[in-house]
């Protein structure tokens, strides 16, 4: 019998983080997923060759772009090859079923926390606050503790077999993530598919306009645009911009070979299946 | 003899931080400067009417937009009256003139630590780092210590009465800071203003061009723009958007007029007096 070498899947870790959730819900079971301690590392396995894909988070609902990420991808050359989409659904944790009473300490993420501000005022207005590096350390944290509770994930929970006390506890249900999935694959068209680029115009009026009119004119759905400095000249941008179509696709190639012509720099990130939130 | 109550400006602290140093840059002394925790204080002061004036940055010109400050913006209702722009310039900071080879801990912001990496490996490779929530907190942190030494701004080393060991110790002489000076008041033209807005459009396929457009066909020069996520809906965005002009000229009120008519939201931050670099 001949053993087949499983596919290698990188991300952003610890076990038990949103990221591991997005992953799982993404790739199927007999992948083999490594956790990274940061998104650098991420990028560094995919590049090395070690993994196949990385999986890193992109952009909250919320609280805007990872910007780690953003620049990260634009000094790399693999290709983005899919997004993932999913609702952050935060939930107390505890080892036991214990009392609300009896939890004198919540710990989590200072990000985690502030999501379920309204929550913890009305049920846990006198416990202690103490933050972590990651809602997945917090959830080991309280491992054995019986006057302690973690805000995290469902995979968190379940990882360190642990119960959830309250499931949904986050005050904004728009609390979103987006993930991308990084390879050194490109992706066929599928009909339904974005495409991600980067590009620069030169500093004079109408050059963002003239760039975006490319898209315009054809009725292309324009899904982000979003601003990077350079790090090179101050007050000069990089923009991130995504859109509905496929780069194999005439439509875009046609869209691609016009963009050249009124950008100072243009880097195609990659063509990938639209999202379903999970 | 009658006191005159000073007017009040209030800034990003601790001191010696480089709010401090930009917003000395800006005022006279005879104003009165207090010092504020965090950003959202200086907000606080502001529309409590404590102070006449606040300083926060806004954005840097390697790490990207201050997001914190760009979400209270579309929240409150003062305005921005005026831009400070500043070179960020690094030192590497102790109590005497100690010699490097007793330098065995180095002591900063991390984003500080970070931006001096080539010249903390080329002078100081064998050092400690020890990572503190402020430059200026860290030029405190070595006062009295001979084996440390501190990065962080000439301000600090004054204020702390410190030695600079090295000045200009940054690895990219393209940093900078902006800063906006917020007000209950709206200064009058100059003839060298910019205008910032932040403004929404409905999800369609070249709304967002079309709305660059009214700019463009007027040939004004677009000098920023930015996404933020609205935070009501996933993936829908609302634009800071920084141009030349006031919009008490002819010109840019018929600019303000038009962008109504194709924007869903349209909120002008306000017009001030373009920065000269400090």
């Amino acid at each position: 019998m001949i053993m087949a070498t499983k596919v290698k899947v990188a991300y952003l870790g610890p076990k038990g983080t949103f990221t591991e959730q997005a992953t799982r819900s993404y790739f199927l079971d007999n992948y083999e997923f490594i956790e990274y301690r940061d998104i650098p590392e991420v990028f560094t396995a995919i590049s090395s060759g070690f993994v196949n894909f990385g999986v890193v988070p992109i952009e909250n609902s919320i609280e805007g772009s990872v910007n780690i990420a953003l620049d990260l991808l634009f000094e790399s050359d693999f290709k983005v090859s899919g997004e993932i989409e999913q609702r952050i659904i935060q939930n107390l944790i505890s080892e036991d079923d214990v009392d609300l009473a009896d939890v004198k300490k919540v710990i989590s993420h200072p990000q985690a926390i502030a999501q379920c501000r309204n929550f913890l005022k009305l049920k846990l207005p006198e416990s202690e606050r103490i933050e972590v590096a990651s809602t997945a350390a917090a959830v080991k944290a309280v491992k054995g503790s019986t006057d302690m509770a973690a805000i995290g994930s469902e995979l968190a929970a379940k990882s360190y077999k642990m119960k959830i006390l309250y499931p949904g506890i986050e005050d904004n249900p728009n609390n979103c993530t987006r993930f991308f999935v990084l390879s050194q694959q490109e992706p066929p068209p599928t009909g339904n598919d974005k495409t991600t680029i980067i590009f620069s115009v030169k500093h004079a009026p109408g050059a963002l306009y003239d760039a975006l009119g490319v898209l315009a004119s054809r009725n292309i759905n324009l899904t982000k645009i979003e601003s990077r400095p350079t790090r090179k000249k101050p007050w000069e941008y990089i923009f991130y911009c995504g859109f509905e179509g496929h780069k194999d696709e005439s439509l875009i190639q046609n869209v691609l070979s016009e963009l050249k012509n009124k950008t100072t720099l243009l880097k195609v990130l990659g063509s990938y299946p639209k999202a379903k939130m999970t």
